[in-house]
């Protein structure tokens, strides 16, 4: 008996070489298109940074002018590299979704007010070299997953608490997707049955009650209530200054309150990573984003421990819980690494 | 830059040859390895069946006893289909966990009271065969993508609601695993904090609140209370006697109460197959064992609205819900259609 799955849709053909560059002086490009900031970076072969170029990503301009801009910094980060297009030998671009994965399109950015934007047939003609686009968040995982904080575990699950909570998974060596975009939706799975309704219009999800968004409110109300004085005198009750690091200093300053409120964060994304555990059993649960880097040690502990409480015994040994190691980098360093290797032969 | 994986352990080398026998007339064996029943069914190259043999598991006459009942089976099924031992190119079994599903080693059956059965070096031993072991569910599934309700779909989620709630997942053509056991466990996903306390120890687990025991349960208070009198008259208050035909027969009868009580089982349900959608957006959707076969249109109807309820818009319309369709044979045919293509070279 073959494997009775049929095979999955072929990508696009493009007009471009599906062969990737051999020469031994190949370089790649990884690029994190964000929805205020993009950044190109430039690796050699080995995956060795040769140059990075960050810039305001201006998405109201359009579409058109925003390829346009991605090309611009992508050449700029050539050049600094000092490499000539013909080195290039893969392109990742990790992007906001939904997205085509096959096909390389994104469908749909409402932060840069985009649709339909074929970002991968418009990189390929520009440079002649194959590009692959991936969900930002599953480009970071993969990222970790290669050369970070997961590096070579057989499943690795990230979690990054931002706006929302972002979730990505890499198991053997894949990136898991749904059948044409992203899935891996940890910020959606429902940690409290009826809770406060979250931006996506469900209730109780796990980003309603514990993402850096959920938190800020919480600690702006904790200051208007005169709870936490150390945050007052830092950034007072305005949402928009209240950051990671302001959180991370009013705790650091005696904010016992602020602390509670992260910790109760914690739990709730315990509950969440619990139930991948049970899922998908990762060997290895990655936390980032600008939460995490403020406040690693509270962070890793916390959702440990209420992972741990939220899973049978079984897998309560099974799984680390550790801080991701690569910054901002993660998401072009995973998105290159993705297109390398999905141009391998299978 | 080759994958960053290691590569997985690999699995024991046995005496036996591992390659699989290519002769045309090739029959493969599926066992279906039960806390009272056992069945072994013998195939042909193309899945046909050409028998099937059912005995009492008996797993307290202990494990070598076992071990030779089902050798014994297996034989009973050869005999009943008229093939000699040399026409065997796969066996394939469906167990019990925890399983080392590398080496073929049952760790743990506590319905068998079986420790560390060597299951897939006895088969190899006595058959000159490959064998591969899989966790019964994950096989059922398994055999429902190969040749039921979810064939040949990208990724496939089964549910089987009975004395627990087990689940399976097959993506992209494999059984999804843990690092060394099986997961996918979605009874166990949290669907009410601080909800009834479950038999493994968690609360508010999905199987605690909606599997055919919790079910059970609810109909018998419902009955003791006067609420459910044609459930009364068909089986009382008898937790044991309160089986899926039962219940099935006393809401055609009129119960409306057992009736609520399923839906409020399928809600629950409709949660935790919600987490799974937003994490790995499967395809299809297979309810399936005693309780769906009795119900499927009240299940497959009131899962699928309780997930749709519980699902992101992206993902409302990405997914059917569907009855399983293989029955009894499915944990056989996926047990033997999962050990043959393990058994191909990737």
């Amino acid at each position: 008996m073959n494997s009775p799955l049929p095979p999955l849709e072929a990508p696009t053909q493009s007009a471009m070489p599906e062969a990737m560059n051999p020469s031994p002086d190949r370089v790649y490009i990884g690029f994190d298109l964000g929805g205020t900031k993009m950044m190109a970076a430039v690796f050699d072969a080995e995956f060795n940074i040769l140059s990075r170029r960050r810039r305001k990503t201006r998405g109201n301009e359009g579409q058109k002018a925003g390829l346009e801009r991605i090309g611009e910094t992508i050449d700029l980060a050539l050049e600094e590299a000092k490499v000539t297009h013909d080195r290039l030998a893969a392109i990742g671009v990790g992007c906001p979704g939904p997205l085509d994965l096959d096909k390389g399109i994104i469908f749909d950015a409402p932060n840069l007010g985009w649709k339909n934007v074929a970002i991968r047939e418009f990189l390929e003609k520009r440079y002649n070299s194959p590009a692959r686009i991936a969900n930002d968040v599953d480009a970071g995982v993969y990222g970790e997953y290669s050369f970070g904080a997961g590096k070579g575990a057989r499943c690795v699950l990230g979690v990054f608490p931002g706006t929302g909570i972002g979730g990505g998974c890499v198991y053997e060596g894949k990136i898991i997707r749904g059948t044409k975009s992203s899935c891996m939706e940890i910020g959606h799975v429902q940690v409290l049955r009826d809770g406060p309704r979250c931006g996506c219009g469900l209730r109780g999800c796990v980003e309603g009650v514990a993402s850096r968004l959920a938190i800020s409110a919480a600690a702006a109300a904790a200051v208007y209530r005169g709870q936490a004085p150390k945050l007052a005198a830092l950034v007072g009750t305005d949402l928009k200054e209240i950051r990671s690091s302001a959180l991370a200093e009013a705790i650091k300053e005696g904010d016992t309150v602020i602390e509670e409120i992260i910790k109760d964060a914690c739990k709730h994304i315990g509950v969440a990573v619990g139930a991948v555990i049970h899922l998908l059993s990762p060997d290895v649960i990655v936390l980032g984003g600008g939460l995490v880097e403020a406040m690693p040690k509270l962070f890793v502990g916390e959702v440990k421990d209420a992972a741990r409480k939220n899973v049978m015994d079984t897998y309560r040994d099974t799984f680390k819980v550790v801080a991701a190691k690569l910054g901002d980098d993660a998401t072009a360093l995973g998105a290159a690494a993705w297109a390398v290797a999905s141009l391998q032969p299978a």
